[in-house]
């Protein structure tokens, strides 16, 4: 394999390589953060080119999109044949610009996006998406699961991958948000947040395990009442935005939650579970960009 | 203990009282639900008066606090010097007016809230929060903390663990909304939403890992960076508002989250932590009620 940027990341992959056998050549701008690799058994490359030469997998992870065109044109002598599976962020408009520029050196190109941490590369708690051709991630798939148990292959558009990527990041500034407003209103009371963060917690917990359940409903388009309908939830959604408004804090989240379910109510989904608001989602908004 | 009111939930207090070892009496609206309480040793009340008058604390979950009133209104003469601990859920201005009443009748008032399903009530995974009287709660603790080891006082305020209870109601429907908006950006683009959910599974635990150290930024008022700059994150925002708008699913909750990332970079907290934001948070909205 050759991975090409050693940043935190870059080294994990190299490293998650390396421990499961795997000749591995690493290349990095500054040469310095290669050394630690070598000494573990990888291969220097002195560059791009020489180590894309050195393998049929090419794994990327660099800053930007940009950056990994930027250092693949040079090697476009060499890509010919091999599988470039690149883990650098960016939306999926990107990920597709990318794919085109190697596709036309005659590689082929996965799009991934790695859902974990440094430190858990190469483990069962990692998750790792692909999407592109279906058959270069079924030829390199043993070798990309020592990157992580969670595997998997997302569809063949090249942008999926990193429009995963983004609905998750999504998904956890929502999240933040959330607490970030509970934190606001409880302190306007008088309440810190480390006393608010284990509610908090829990709370961001039990949703998480709804959410297979939700996402099934979702892929079924019912709704049947999970905890409790919306027309119920509604009521202490206009609890909430009212405490908002009493303590002197922002009113636009609660506003949004109400508003959204308010709508979902008027569209005749009041009797059914939250996951019925995925309708208002899929509505396109006017007059926005 | 005297237990009024069981539903699924007060049947939960009942019975977790009963497994402890508490004398416990119990009334229900409609007596059928009680029988096998009774069996497994619970007294039956044929009034909430009968029930008051059986115990110095005296636990309510009902459906709302308008019927917490109109329950104890005929037993104000047995309230006096009694503990009413009422987990019925509501507004903060709802629980003060019910302290209020229980008040006049010379009882002390508890506001309570369960953050945990009736299959945990009882057990090391239950949290319960209390707000009023302290010298009421602690001289209760012991058996208040049978129905759930995370039990705790969050202040004199009568109204504080309605007020929690309700913030934390408000981060799970943000959690939500996020896991919703993410997938109907992805069904968009052809990906279930069973497909998407682990994924969002994941982020969701990641950021619930993240909670406390927020909790101590916040209470800190200092925000280093923990993962990554508003300013980094805010390209990213960016990247989803637009994937949304070329998706043609509603921007509306990217777009919130961008508009607020850009106020804070405004105020200067570009190179802070994503905690920063709760200063926007704190903000009161004009021209909202």
């Amino acid at each position: 394999m050759a991975v090409l940027g050693l940043g935190l990341m870059g080294r994990a992959l190299a490293e998650a390589f390396l421990r499961a056998g795997h000749p591995t050549t690493v290349w990095n701008r500054t040469a310095a953060k290669a050394e630690p690799l070598a000494a573990r058994g990888a291969t220097l490359a002195a560059t791009p080119a020489e180590a894309v030469a050195a393998a049929p997998l090419v794994v990327v992870c660099v800053a930007d999109h940009a950056s990994v065109r930027a250092i693949l044109e040079p090697a476009g002598g060499v890509l010919g044949g091999r599988t470039v599976a690149n883990l650098t962020s960016g939306s999926s408009g990107e990920a597709r610009r990318t794919a085109a520029a190697v596709s036309r050196h005659g590689a082929d190109y996965l799009g991934g996006a790695i859902m974990a941490i440094p430190e858990t590369v190469g483990t069962a708690d990692a998750l790792l998406v692909y999407s592109g051709p279906r058959a270069a991630f079924d030829r390199h798939e043993p070798v990309l699961r020592s990157l992580g148990a969670g595997t998997s292959h997302l569809g063949d558009d090249h942008g999926l991958a990193s429009l995963n990527e983004m609905a998750v990041l999504s998904v956890m500034w929502n999240v933040l948000n959330g607490f970030l407003h509970g934190a606001a209103l409880l302190g306007a009371a008088g309440v810190d947040a480390a006393a608010f963060a284990p509610l908090a917690k829990t709370g961001i917990e039990t949703v998480a395990g709804w959410v297979p359940g939700y996402a099934r409903q979702i892929d079924d388009g019912a709704y049947p009442v999970l905890d409790a309908a919306v027309d119920t939830q509604l009521a202490a959604m206009r609890q909430v935005l009212d405490e908002s408004a009493a303590l002197g804090v922002s009113t636009a989240l609660p506003a949004f939650v109400k508003d959204l379910a308010e709508r979902a109510v008027a569209a005749g989904h009041g009797g059914d579970g939250y996951a019925a608001l995925v309708e208002q989602f899929r509505k396109p908004s006017e007059g926005r960009p």
